[in-house]
């Protein structure tokens, strides 16, 4: 049988919060019997959305607060004044114990600041990352950092490359993920030193996963790699750079559908194609990102998702908690400093 | 009547040269009848063609030599060496005055280290930069830097900004673009602090366009600038996953049509209007980079274009002459220092 597992939700989070919250609560509920809630928000707000749920609010406990961090809240604010906000009585429940992990699609930077502050971080990482997984052309890869760590060094990579080869394990299922450090490409122009001293720590330090080596932007729609190694400011402009063109590609397909009688008549023939389609790159199906290299599992959700969308994010923490995510972070971490403080210590400094 | 106009090709540079670029000199030619052609690359593979085409022989001057900068010659190696290289001579025809502009298919690094070279930076010009145009849901939008170079500090932004401008205003007509610079969105993370810097140079001198602030990488397909401004590490990752992104949606789209026989006559009936979108998002449409801030028009065509591409990137140096880039840059470089050197000298320090 297989061991409960409690996710912590902070009711109050995201555009459509608490609706969307607790209908994205009964959706995983269904998915998954062994899990229970710890609801977190505005009794007045929630507990009638519960009342309608009983079979969720049977395995619900919910906790009151008025206290609610503004989706536009300034993240050193929110960490001050926000101490019996929902998000952040959400992220104690996971600290004392009372939860396996925490959901919120409320403000991300004020969950990160937060997360990062209750949870700590894991001895030994340099620095937490955002990660999330997308489609590709093979299959599904993991991306990070999302926008944690503006401008980073080559140990922040290195602890990238470990965290994301653990999510990729714990998320993807895939056995000996490869791992590939986002560069750019011609021969002139080589990139950042960083990323080479980066490079130059990877090949020789025995870590789980495989190490590819350098790739391009293009490699990570290609699927080239399992896990794509980046710095947060560049991380994030390409994952909304890759999201922009998706939504172009998409509206250029919907004109061209509608620009001919005929082309109209294709569409509905290829409609029940084109919905497969539309599920397959559904961004709800990859909702919920991870704040990796926290003692705890912290998952964002988008905050304009629905409940389809939460539930999907619920499922990341679920399953991140069951893979012991955590474990297989600090091995990868314990393997790089036994490494780089005996025989490899040369690369580093060199 | 217009002026004549003479681009300077290099024969021998591209997968598919000399033959793609003697065809799209044919297909140029028609389109474009006051330019004449310098073409250079080795007599016995391109006189062979020439001579099938007799009317674009008529307005051609072929110059032989037997060197050839290879595709993977690192630009260091090819500068030094390749003095008779036919990239080498076709810029040098410009720097002479015999060519009005050089475009050419071969190893970017070498022609822009060669370019750089013999054409000279622009005088106030702190670094010269690689632009080029895309379409987005509003039209079309200039991208730049897209990979010279790789670290940047606020003078270099706000020069691209300005280079961006001339370019935007000389090959997609906008009489007064805007522009801004692209940066990430959390509250939290602000992104690098040159960009500010910049950003606050951008603000305080009057300089051509209008300057729209930060934007994010989902802007760039919106459309929501003219003129999208980075350094060139995030500007080749940018463009690198947007390329990616639309082949994944691409692939995605032809398995869709292939996955039911409802699905492919549907697809059938929608070809003529989905050839029309193919047509519209045609790479071939939007090849010629231009290195911008030289003195003097370099274009580069993508390696592995066909004719048409190739024609395209003559069009883009015709233009760019015609539309003198070269004097527009100067006058917004010259407005900036005279600017920054006044009264706005302090947000440049501060």
């Amino acid at each position: 049988m297989k061991q409960k597992i409690t996710i912590a939700l902070d009711a109050m989070g995201g555009d459509a919060a608490p609706k969307i919250v607790v209908a994205g609560a009964n959706i995983a509920r269904e998915r998954l019997p062994h899990v229970e809630f710890l609801m977190v928000g505005r009794a007045a707000e929630v507990e009638p959305l519960l009342d309608k749920k009983e079979k969720l609010k049977a395995v619900t406990t919910f906790i009151h607060t008025d206290d609610v961090v503004r989706a536009d809240e300034r993240p050193a604010i929110a960490l001050r004044s926000g101490r019996n906000s929902s998000m952040r009585l959400a992220i104690n429940a996971v600290k004392d114990g009372r939860a396996h992990g925490v959901v919120s699609a409320g403000n991300t930077g004020a969950l990160m600041a937060m997360s990062k502050f209750v949870l700590k971080t894991l001895p030994g990482v340099s620095r937490p990352a955002i990660a999330s997984y997308f489609p590709t052309l093979n299959g599904e890869m993991v991306m990070l950092d999302l926008g944690a760590n503006i401008s980073c060094d080559a140990e922040n990579i290195v602890d990238f490359a470990i965290m994301g080869n653990a999510f990729a394990r714990s998320i993807l299922g895939i056995a000996d993920p490869s791992y590939g450090i986002l560069n750019v490409g011609s021969e002139e122009i080589k990139g950042h030193e960083y990323l080479h001293d980066a490079s130059a720590i990877l090949r020789t330090v025995k870590l789980p996963g495989r190490f590819h080596g350098f790739i391009e932007g293009d490699d990570i729609a290609k699927g080239t790699v399992d896990v794509v190694v980046t710095d947060g400011f560049t991380g994030n402009v390409a994952l909304k750079t890759a999201e922009g063109t998706a939504k172009l590609f998409n509206e250029f397909l919907r004109q061209t559908f509608r620009s001919s009688t005929l082309a109209s008549v294709g569409y509905v023939l290829a409609r029940p194609a084109l919905r497969m389609l539309r599920k397959r790159i559904d961004p709800r199906r990859y909702n919920g990102a991870m704040f990796l290299g926290l003692n705890g599992i912290a998952v964002k959700s988008h905050g304009g998702t629905d409940a389809l969308g939460f539930a999907n994010a619920i499922d990341v923490a679920v399953d991140l908690n069951r893979q012991d995510i955590i474990s297989k972070i600090e091995l990868g971490i314990a393997a790089l400093h036994r490494d780089t403080t005996s025989d490899s210590a040369q690369v580093v400094a060199g």
